[in-house]
């Protein structure tokens, strides 16, 4: 894949996250690799959605450095490619501060599994990372944000947790491609609201059953899936 | 009715979830039975609003074979088909995960009749199912969710009640058509905002008077029905 | 004022009901009076906003006899008549069941005077009426309800708090034609939101002092009001 | 500036304040400061943002006194000119009603700051006045407005914190010009919606750590501050 034909597919990626109502004037950042060059083609920071062509998506190789590109790239950037060099099989890492998302980063609290909506997708809960130390602040904050989100997924699948929830901060979500982590973020956004109104409902309500969480994850997901037209 | 002619209204009937709000990517499907034929149209499984044609609605007996149509059928088919054995009045099936109804479901509670709003369209509250066993799971997921739901009609007239939500899952609507299946579940949507509301702000208030609720129910139903320009 | 004068008003201001927001389907009707011909117009019932055309409103008196017209008026049309021959100086109705004012109505409480948004259109608590007893629902449901409305107005004048909340059911609003009681329905909905809102995020907060309240209302109203451009 | 220039970007600012959902009917008013002149512009009172035009905007001295225009200025006007004659840097003052940011003036709380989202554009806790006293409002409400906002400002960069909420009352912002004080409009109601969906989930969550919050803050302001395009 050509740089260009690699900015045009994040450059659409980034206004989709716009034309889903996931985020505000220069809220929010996607990107996506090609593994074979080594680089990400990510969105520029602060540039608003209205204004930001597929050219001024910047290329910056995985130890952080512009390869392309005469604008500064996002400030998120080394979080980008710190999931990019720990998670093997993404190929897409989307940033947004959606509305009902980001209140379960701010209350600091994973959200539960409450039911198959959440289980169509995520494999169990959909953790929230621990607060950073005054520590790792002073050490380089971005890199720093990337360290606590794959702290959380030692004993778990980046790819059957798609999506996690920095603490205080906001969500971020992967895939295989740009337009697949947008999509993850999409379903995050409304899995989170749906949480959010369960439990102000019903505060001490019970999570779903393993059994219909692993029912329901599995028939979309693994060798035994029977949803959707492939197979 | 042709084959072509049921699959054009189910269609018609599918697109109107995504009009109305209720459904997002390939959430949701509706079906509508042939009682003559002993067939029902359905969504297929997985496919986008946006690429779906009428001609891609699948043709289906009540034995869960498929009898026309080139793709998979929604992976919920046997859930609709065991509606339509054991309710012999109705003519649609809806399932969405719609936001409000689907937090019921999660919160694994009735909605109560708090309003004459609901009292106008359901006759008593909307019940929630039990929640399924291992050993239902194991046996046929999507058919035992259809017992789940039949269970909960044994006392009950599905007609006087046209929608239920599955404990843990979402909700299921129906009704003479696919078109007032769907019109169920936009209202069921309604209803279940407004109860949320009512409960987060007064936890512990009263239900509806059981007199009140026969009335607006009866104004619009049943023989001394004055509501609406039919009679 | 003609009939088909009187009928386009009336017309206009149903409509307007459904581009702000206020009602689905068949919900909701407005009707305005003619106080010199003792005739009202109002929406016919049970049909729809996108088929409804101003011919079809239905010019009843204030006996609740039909004048003229093809359809069955409102099933609410004896509540609105009842309003138009207790409060003298009101020209138009309207009834919505509109999201948050009918979660107060639902939850029997009356709306609290929280903010100055509030008191600058009514001056004081919005009430929400008594439940109706099984006798009066037996004696003529629809009058009774206006009897409620009409009975929280004893001691206050419905001109400086141009709405209600019927427990149990929704709301009802007024104002000096069809247009300003629709304009009254709308904040309405936003008065009852924000005051949801607020009890919600604390729910022993105080009220809004006398002192502000009486400063804004009549900062609007009144002889000494100064707000806008007519004076 | 001519005043025909300054009229016409306060003209746009308002009409940016409903294009972002921000007021309905007549709620909410923009004004801009020419310093060099000693005038303002700001809207009419009570005029609807559909029949506005720029030339409606009307020019006032910072002694309240009208210089040009045929309409009566906003009847807020004192509180904004109170708040350009205490702030001397700011060009643009916004005062809406937005619901999120107006729930937590009735709530008379200020809003904590529990993200990144709020750090990014706010140093520290958003405040809310106290409340009027009997006093102030006999002497001169609006110009008290301005009073109670200016006392929370005492150890406090209004740049660095460039909106306020007024108990029982709604919120004021401002920034450089008018339209940045609109942009800070929107950004507060989206902080006030996240902060009230945390703390109704979650009632005694911990604040952002000062650690994080004086980042984010700084990543985005000052000398060092490294987002963005600009430096």
């Amino acid at each position: 894949m050509s740089y260009r034909e690699l900015k045009r597919e994040v450059y659409e990626a980034n206004l989709e996250l716009q034309s889903k109502g996931l985020v505000i004037y220069t809220f929010g950042n996607v990107s996506q690799i090609d593994r074979q060059k080594g680089v990400i083609a990510i969105k520029p920071s602060g540039v608003s959605y209205e204004q930001m062509q597929a050219d001024d998506m910047v290329i910056v190789d995985l130890d952080d450095n512009v390869v392309e590109g005469s604008m500064r790239p996002s400030s998120d950037t080394k979080t980008h490619t710190h999931l990019y060099r720990h998670f093997e099989a993404i190929g897409g890492v989307t940033h947004t501060h959606s509305t009902y998302a980001t209140a379960w980063a701010q209350a600091k609290l994973s959200i539960p599994c409450l039911g198959t909506t959440h289980a169509d997708f995520v494999h169990g809960e959909i953790p929230c990372t621990a607060e950073m130390t005054q520590a790792q602040i002073e050490r380089d904050y971005e890199q720093e944000t990337g360290v606590q989100i794959t702290d959380c997924f030692k004993q778990r699948d980046p790819m059957a947790s798609p999506m996690v929830i920095v603490a205080g901060h906001a969500p971020f979500t992967w895939g295989e491609s740009a337009a697949k982590s947008v999509y993850h973020a999409v379903l995050l956004e409304e899995i989170a609201r749906m949480a959010y109104l369960t439990r102000t409902l019903a505060p001490s309500g019970s999570l779903l059953s393993q059994a219909i969480l692993d029912k329901h994850y599995l028939r979309k997901h693994g060798k035994n899936a029977y949803y959707g037209q492939s197979s």
